[in-house]
């Protein structure tokens, strides 16, 4: 298993694994924001995975993103792979919602993180392992 | 073809096309920033494409990604599906520079976009048409 970037292990907690990502959740209690970390070291960019990955990462994205609808409503997804701060390839997958704090923004750099409040952040956690199930060989992490 | 959202209509001019998506180069001299647009309508997540399309724009995304090193060498590309203003489904994928107005941040919301100088435009249309070639079933346009 890779080493987590320090900037994405001091930012997000893992809550479980695909067969090829990590699923992290950002500590920003501003939305619902979960990231996928393939386990693949040295790649930066989605198309520097082979093409197999590239496959498992788009099942697994569309896995996570049928989750995020199930589990928290949203108006809108939002997907990104930037890396420009972290280059260490992780695309995040961000429940938005029109009266979340940035809308219609994306969110970075709009509003300073939220901390979660006590044991809610398990509970978020919790609401899309239980979407998830073992959908896509998903393999909840506590 | 299905229609273009009238925002994209005016943001974007079309350059070229994969088998399942248009290319788009938005009108912004800030950075080498390029649209996907697959032609289905009434999508507006890339989930909420058939397995076999989402396999496709996986395909030509990585496609145009590697266009874009070949044509613009870039520092990082930046990929994400957001629409949060435009709901059909687009995925920008933009060259990114250390040295570019927003950098490290995302480019939305960051900078106005700047117009292209008089035949700039085509210049990099062109750029990156030699690069992709007839990669990937691309087709070019003028």
């Amino acid at each position: 298993v890779v080493e987590l970037h320090p900037r994405l292990k001091e930012d997000t907690v893992e809550i479980g694994r695909f067969p090829l990502c990590r699923v992290l959740l950002m500590k920003d209690a501003n939305y619902p924001w979960f990231i996928l970390l393939p386990d693949r070291a040295g790649v930066s960019e989605i198309h520097q995975l082979t093409e197999a990955d590239q496959m498992q990462l788009t099942r697994e994205s569309a896995c996570l993103a049928r989750g995020l609808v199930q589990a928290f409503r949203p108006d809108k997804l939002n997907i990104a792979a930037l890396g420009n701060v972290v280059p260490q390839l992780h695309i995040h997958h961000i429940a938005r919602y029109r009266h979340d704090p940035a809308w219609p923004a994306p969110v970075w750099g709009k509003v300073p993180a939220t901390e979660y409040p006590f044991d809610r952040l398990s509970a978020v956690a919790a609401k899309l392992r239980y979407a998830l199930g073992t959908e896509g060989g998903f393999a909840p992490q506590d």
